[in-house]
């Protein structure tokens, strides 16, 4: 494993941490009540973007081989269904579900090498891994990062 | 150079264009009476956004030792000062300009090596490079890729 390879493994860590504590700054900064407004007329409700990166993040321990999710339940509400508008779970249980599974994430994180940043992710084969060896944990990493950055930009406008 | 290096490059410069065929998708299929709207009320126009997005990308050119700005008269307008609601840039003009950064961009990125992306950007010193070489081109290339993610994620607004 040479610098650069590290190098590069710290740069893709520090953009999520960047993303990561952009996004919980905003959190600490909105009340409940703001969470449970539209973050634009018509549009997700800032209790289910929480729940989404939540859930999203959640499926990334089984994807990237870091045990099971710990919160299974938010993925028919908050992934695979659309913005219902009603209180699914509260602004503190998603809130509390967000830390955890980021503290979880971040913690396996920390137990890695390099190289494991370069194994497969759990969504792809090993036989199809040997022709497209970019489908690995970075590449994980990488495309969270831009969908937390992306729903960031939305959540925001619950600042007044 | 070894494998993983590259294939880490690979998966920034992917998510990289994957972000910006998101965003020009979304442009094809906006009318300039759509750009010129707010993306949120009160918020920024969509040719505010646009116009930024293609500053932020044209200063990317000198920061990663590429040449100069294409539109450096962008960076007062669309990036140290807040959005005036005025028709600086005609909807026009500034599709024409945000196509020409990128094309630039990807051009001179198409001739890059691998490690050319762990050079300096312009933006630090040789000297204090020394003891932060993660602050290199592929780090830029990161930290706009999530940039990019962010306003697109307040742009896809602006579609009914």
């Amino acid at each position: 494993m040479n610098n650069h390879t590290a190098t590069a493994v710290k740069s893709a860590l520090d953009n999520w941490n960047l993303q990561l504590s952009r996004l919980n700054q905003l959190l600490d900064g909105l009340s409940d009540d703001q969470l449970l407004k539209e973050v634009a007329p018509g549009r997700n409700r800032g209790v289910y973007l929480l729940g989404h990166l939540a859930s999203v993040h959640d499926r990334m321990l089984p994807l990237l081989h870091m045990g099971s999710s710990l919160y299974p339940e938010l993925e028919s509400i908050y992934i695979q269904n659309p913005d219902n508008k009603k209180n699914d779970f509260t602004p503190a249980q998603l809130r509390e579900a967000w830390k955890k599974v980021n503290e979880q994430l971040n913690t396996q994180f920390a137990k890695m090498d390099v190289a494991d940043w370069f194994h497969r992710h759990d969504a792809i084969s090993e036989e199809d891994f040997k022709n497209e060896p970019h489908r690995n944990k970075l590449n994980v990493l990488m495309n969270r990062t831009g969908h937390l950055a992306y729903h960031y930009g939305q959540m925001i406008f619950l600042k007044k």
